[in-house]
């Protein structure tokens, strides 16, 4: 940490400084240039310590020089994360894709769902079975109801299943049904729920906040890693800027800026990102060019009669489309699909 | 709602539409222009329908007209909610204020605050027991211990207590302890607390979320009224801008503009929006002049030793100029400084 | 337009917008719902009609329908837009290339830069003579000697050059040496550039501004081509977010929309977007693989020695590394990199 | 400026860093830490500096200390700066409002509001020629015929006129008209505008640009005052946020900020901050609240006729209105309203 003195601070001041520092079995380092005088602090643990020091006379501004990050950081854990889901495996050097309906809305919907894409080459089965939503008169999902039927698309399909918690409470029913706990954009803050997905031992996709820097986002993972679980996954679904023509702002570099500073797999959602169903396969594509371990993408067998989120939804046709515009993308990258996905779970 | 058709779009796309309206036992209403058709639709319950209209072939648009929220609107509440909290009166003429530390970190420090912002005026005392960090390596406050501490300083001074409620399995704890509820920015869209809090008959204080627009801060106040509880106050603390030298940035006119379109008193915080000690009494004097029912601020003994956020926290010496000050902006606007807030909860 | 009236609003409001509607010599349709009136208005030119309707007494909401930009619009243009540059054709199937160093430095660095950037097929040299720059005391580019060593590289390579002009009365001087005219993201609203640089018979390449939606870049271009200039090709080149850890946000979904709502080419900036060299490829090829119809990239000889934005230039050898990727993305997506920009300017 | 180095880099590496240093003649000094060694640059004009080592192999990061701007930080220049424009005198003890319209559409509308507002004790009359307009059909203002009125405005009233210059060509015209240069929003990083009004010895108005950071804002005001030009004024105007029910997001925060860590007077505009006439007023006393030095706000003689913005223009009552509600607070803050700008400019 490096505290920056003020132009003509006295003498008293850096000495105050100095002080709070040794009290705190710290070391310090001083540089006095021209301007501005520079202490240097030495040391861990110093992540409390930035406030106090800000309050002291003479001080005009302390800057942390260590990530607040460790476990997520690709300096003390330089491999790849690799997720193993039954024999799906997340972070390697295969695309791996999960696809199906926004949410669970029926067990004729869901099944046919699940047919179409793994039919299509997909290796995870998505779908909510609870569902945040902004109005409290919106659908928000069938619960329980939900998850037995993504456990019986499942069943017979033989493709894990992902499916978002949203409370802590939840956390075991949910991980008793399905093979991946989802925490969403909303909830990436929720830290008792990110506390609780870190105790179990179930792969967890954690999803970037609305409005989450990428440190924030790496620090909510650090939570979860925290815990002990280390079968994390993240997911860039877009940002929320000023502009309306799309629902988010899907943030692409952040993709290679994750694979430089983690370790952890990262995949792209472009269906809430953009919002807009003809958007989703080039921000797909995009995001595979720019170096994303997979997608997650919503499908649905009528979008017009969709529950929730319709709009962003592909028809099985367009899907069809798109699985066929992505393998040579992928190929491109000198990856290629995951294959698997398609085992009963054990 | 209104769907705008594509120019150039077919009739038989334009009676397609016009079919799905009727399907639905709504009734629609045809304006036919130069360049564009324009079909009106009447009836109620439209929520859901917008999706499905929007990807039938040639609409070019569909715009819903009628706000969203109901029970937060003025349009079908047009008298001020006024929310009592033992004597205290919020949302009526006078300003009421809250204060305390940003996290309760001991008895000392908890009741010395307390005795500090009684003896200035304030109402309400604030303090933290569970407190959402970015990081997990952060203090996260002292839990139910935290909460006793509240309850042995509102014994001693008779100030009801507001303190912050994370997750829907603690709503019963914290509502044995405190007076008022209260949800954090970050849970401002954790719908299942908002559900839990909305079952309780306490006061609840809904802070805006980071990133969210004025609608969704009204949704999520309709997802606690739609429950039954109407004694609901909303704090404007800023919100995520491109700004780094601030913390946030302090949206002052959504003050007036909720004043405008809801009948919910709405406070300030001053602390969490802008991050910064010396900011917060100008921010909390233009709160008031823009027509907030109180303010909520951050006092500490000794900022410097805070275990959070002490770099926003007002010393109690800066905290007795700061009420000195509020006094002449508050006449000036033509309303007063509420003066309870002292008597022992009965 | 359309016409939203209050809940509750009397006849006398509903007959005073009428009234004001036939003034203007437009027609009104009126629907009458349960809970609202709403009044579509026929008829064209009713841009500046908003706002005096929105001030008449009952009126909730007035909501424009049209797209206010005409030319701009692929409703009014539905085939793509060419712009040729003497053998370089942008917007076609072929995807072009443009490179070169942030601020032209010295006559070895511009020659010594095109003639790499040319061996690695680059269609079009680009090199700053006139530089906008955040801070008086940086600096602000050679001026009229920077364009003359362009025109020095253009006539040794046989490649266009691209430069940025700033302000009004340098287009005459800038379009004497240069091929295209860019506009940079600070001037996207320069509105009197705008108008000289249409009136020019130059193509013309528009940058995106900091913090302009879609439709504001696009009434921008309708600036230039309402002077009759139609030579015009936009650059998407990031957006201001509150994401630190990257310069701006690059906004990659801008590139099929702008794609499917105008006829207009689209060219991808990735260095300016990111501002880190490391993330100039993958964003790159993320630009290509969601349809942009070409790149513009910063490559320094030997970028730590830069004057200017070194931190996101490539070097030589990085750029040969990123042609050698882009080449199979760009066959994946049916598409080919163009092989011309080789003639000397007749 | 302070050099981060990575953890585990080599001995060479940090060499390599201070022989860079050395080359350029400064002075480094180092701190080894137990993670990581810091290396502190000392000397001035290190500007440009930053990018070449931030390229060199072992650096994680370097991070500026000095504020980049001098002229316009009360470091430096610790006492207020004090703008004096005939006998109104800006950045004293005394609050100064400027009002008129939008845009100056004839005569009669200028010489009516001119009159209305120096009755209501206003003191600097506003009103646009050149108008930037987001369309290019939108009403772009009156151009010269516009500062003919103006002046005539002010030859019968007294008072000082102040109105945008948008390009370097028109400063010399406008500014023989006007007593005030304003420099708009979209313009606050056009460069070569602000080295030209920086020439004359006019006084400036430079408002905030929609999406710049308060840093850049103050860089802006470093380029007119490099050209020596002191008499230089700020002005908030909102910034461009996410949130939509607002024009754009006023930050009243900047205002104290500004006061802080410069020595210029700031000015809000609440008219072009939220753009909604009924926002104006308690936006306009939140910014005195906050400590702004004065207001411009837009008043017309009949809004809803006015040819552009007419939605956020107080009516000539509500003008009178809100100026009774000024006085009160005003005090409160221990201010006055100034009185002066009657006197016909000498």
């Amino acid at each position: 940490m490096i505290v920056v003195m003020k132009c003509g601070c006295s003498q008293d001041d850096i000495e105050a400084v100095i002080k709070r520092i040794k009290e705190s079995g710290l070391k310090e380092h001083i540089s006095r240039g021209v301007e501005r005088t520079i202490i240097g602090i030495l040391g861990q643990n110093l992540l409390d310590f930035q406030g106090t020091l800000q309050l002291l006379p003479g001080v005009e501004e302390v800057i942390p020089v260590s990530k607040p990050y460790k476990l997520a950081s690709r300096e003390f854990h330089p491999q790849n994360t690799i997720v193993k889901v039954n024999d799906v495996v997340i972070g390697g050097d295969e695309i791996v894709t999960m696809a199906g309906p926004c949410a669970v809305e029926s067990e004729e919907q869901i099944l046919a769902t699940a047919r179409e894409v793994k039919a299509d080459g997909v290796n995870i089965l998505r779908g909510g079975a609870f569902k945040p939503s902004t109005s409290p008169y919106h659908f928000r999902g069938l619960g329980e109801k939900g998850l037995k039927m993504l456990a019986k698309a499942r069943e017979e399909t033989g493709m894990p299943v992902i499916t978002e918690v949203m409370t802590p409470n939840d956390v075991k029913l949910v991980a008793s049904y399905v093979d991946i706990l989802q925490i969403g954009a909303r909830n990436m803050q929720n830290f008792m729920l990110l506390d609780e997905v870190g105790k179990t031992r179930k792969p967890v996709m954690l999803k970037r906040g609305l409005s989450s820097t990428i440190q924030e986002w790496l620090l909510a993972a650090e939570y979860i890693l925290a815990q002990g679980n280390e079968q994390l996954i993240l997911c860039e679904r877009g940002i929320r800027t000023f502009e309306t023509s799309t629902r988010n702002t899907m943030d692409i570099s952040a993709i290679p800026l994750i694979k430089k500073v983690s370790h952890l797999p990262v995949i792209a959602d472009p269906s809430h990102a953009t919002g807009k169903w003809y958007l989703v396969a080039p921000l797909a594509l995009a995001a595979i060019a720019a170096g994303a371990d997979g997608l997650m993408i919503e499908v649905h067998p009528d979008p017009g009669l969709a529950l929730k989120d319709g709009i962003q939804s592909l028809t099985f046709e367009n899907f069809r489309r798109f699985m066929s515009q992505l393998i040579p993308i992928t190929q491109a990258t000198g990856r290629k699909l995951a294959t698997s996905g398609t085992k009963v779970k054990s």
